[in-house]
């Protein structure tokens, strides 16, 4: 009898916008994975702390590396290969014990998250479950009320560190688009919106649904760097019907 | 007094996949509203059927028309546009009368929902707050098991009824993509796939997340039409990391 691998989506931030499902399964898990960074809490456990049990044995999985090394650079790319090997040795040790596993995952597990790379290494091995969740995108223009996509609209979702270049041509050529991961790259995304003349438009938002939130329109935010949890929104839409 | 106007996200179709706040909400409104097609039951109520009290205040939106005319003729755009009118209408006596209303949403409600035609109508006039849910795309992409974009990958979401001309460049630009309202597009859609050199990777997901799920890899499938609940899925990420 092995345990069964469960990847689950706490959402964006607020605890409350757990799902059911989610809920139950965390509750249920003996054991509980989660990402962070070493050195750092794990936004993904904070989300669910009150959920959990003091019986329920903890797994973080701690990255060695994040920004300091070019993500792109060799150092890089071999020191996460490993982290994400070992990551998921750690939690195949427990399912061969037969113990189900809940790897945490903030927003949705196979959208951008961490998970995915548990993921691919163990969902052959054994059972495996995804339990979506609502990602950061939802979280950011549900807190402003900013429709975002309707009809024949395309929706674009770009990562912040694209090129100028690259933002502009995928900018130009989509109805509402959504930029994540803007950091420190928000004065080189503000230029592409600008050149793809959809700056007007834009809004910035910042730690959706948490008690810290914050929402803007971008050409009211000066270009000082950004937090991890920040968005800029561009609505497709502008309620026509 | 005038009560509040809540935009509730029931999320893909599992009600185990509402969020607390979802659930909490909606079992507190007196007035619990919901789109359908006249003569049809609700989708978004179907799914929360469960939650709902006696005493709770139905208020059905019956579209007047949906697909018997082409989205883009005036008479379409005409009916609709009054019918948004009248619904917004209709909620808002409730409003008006201190009562908060519930309006349910599949999925998530600024994305693509009907209910944005209610909040823009009346985000200005009443407190207004939106419940984010989780998509119908997360609900596909987890059901497959698929990994749908990481790192520096660009997703983009493109409704089906795009020419194919329109679905091939956008395609073809993109690292990932999801492709909705797939319905009578299918042969259009694979067309446009196979011209991006996109279709040896692309799933088709049907009714993700309910009781008659269906997933199968895109080339295994036919071309007869699919339900409204489908979609076509191209993951930018193959695994590696």
């Amino acid at each position: 009898m092995t345990g069964r691998l469960y990847g689950v989506g706490v959402g964006p931030g607020d605890p409350e916008l757990l799902t059911l499902k989610a809920a139950r399964v965390l509750q249920a898990a003996p054991v509980v994975a989660y990402f962070a960074k070493r050195g750092n809490s794990s936004n993904a456990r904070g989300i669910v702390a009150a959920l959990l049990r003091p019986d329920q044995v903890e797994l973080p999985l701690l990255y060695p590396v994040t920004t300091e090394l070019h993500r792109h650079s060799p150092d890089y790319i071999a020191q996460t290969a490993a982290f994400f090997d070992e990551s998921a040795a750690a939690v195949a040790d427990h399912l061969g014990s037969g113990r189900d596993v809940a790897v945490l995952s903030e927003g949705d597990p196979l959208f951008y998250g961490s998970y995915m790379h548990i993921h691919v290494r163990l969902a052959g091995r054994y059972p495996v479950e995804v339990i979506p969740g609502v990602t950061s995108l939802s979280g950011a223009w549900s807190s402003v009320g900013l429709p975002i996509a309707q009809g024949d609209d395309g929706l674009t979702v770009l990562p912040g560190m694209l090129s100028e270049a690259e933002l502009t041509r995928r900018l130009a050529s989509t109805d509402a688009a959504v930029i994540m991961k803007v950091g420190r790259n928000l004065p080189r995304i503000r230029r592409a919106l600008a050149a793809a003349g959809r700056l007007d438009r834009a809004w910035y938002v910042e730690r959706a649904t948490m008690a810290q939130q914050y929402t803007v329109r971008l050409a009211e935010r000066d270009d000082a760097p950004a937090p991890y949890f920040s968005v800029v929104l561009v609505p497709g839409w502008d309620g026509r019907s």
